[in-house]
């Protein structure tokens, strides 16, 4: 199937617009879902932390996801970013056929 | 493990419950988990646009997947709708087996 | 890959952040992060149901799975919790490496 949700984490929610629309501009996300207010539990240095943290979930095609992966990387406030892929299996074909035809390696793509 | 999840999109929260409600009567989707106050990032006709909806986040069977996809594509605003679906790998058997028992394709399902 | 996302619901906030902790401190879960306000449709008995949860996603390993699956239950208001695993493919490596580091059945660490 080769299309891939995307989820990772942003410390608020200016950042997540921001990653969010590099990747629509850069044509490596067809479209990004953006959820305010998550609170993320985790352990550093011993001690439970609780975060105030911003979802992002981003629908694109498996090509894209190491380019996706370093701009996203390059753009963090985060030295080690949440950003796994997940495989979508099935679905709304008119759909993934669009996420498809808006996003594209740089490599991939004639100049536009 | 044939058990789904389906990640779909709407445009207010009314048209997500709506949506949900009509799955689960016809038994295409066991339960229907909807989070308000989305932001949508996406590229349209060369600008970038930036949008308020709802995610919409059902728990199916792999056999209904066809006809859930029917469903929630007659009763959308939107004339493409997102709706992919992702493989369940491990979880609650008691859980995943209650999905399988609350959904089944109209045609498998003797008159209730 | 062998990296999980496992998406819950629970009743509540506070159940949420319980549930979160221990899963942390037990590090049966690297991170969890919790999205509250959700509203849940199911059917129950005949009727159809609409209820406020609260959405609970974690990042483990697999072979964290089922004790992670116990420790839910056996914290969990419902008497049937839902508890579903998703396969991470692709992503971060360097986030992938700290959820593996962060998680580890007890049976598997050596004593902290």
């Amino acid at each position: 199937m080769e299309i891939k949700i995307v989820y990772m984490t942003a410390g608020n929610m200016d950042e997540a617009l921001r990653i969010a629309k590099v990747l629509v501009q850069r044509r490596l996300a067809a479209c990004v879902n953006i959820i305010d207010g998550m609170r993320s539990v985790y352990e550093w240095e011993g001690t439970i932390q609780e975060e105030r943290e911003v979802v992002i979930i981003a629908k694109t095609h498996a090509d894209c996801l190491p380019e996706l992966e370093e701009a996203v990387k390059s753009m963090h406030s985060y030295d080690c970013p949440c950003i796994v892929g997940v495989d979508v299996s099935g679905g709304n074909n008119a759909f993934l056929d669009w996420v498809r035809e808006q996003v594209g390696p740089a490599s991939l793509r004639t100049a536009d």
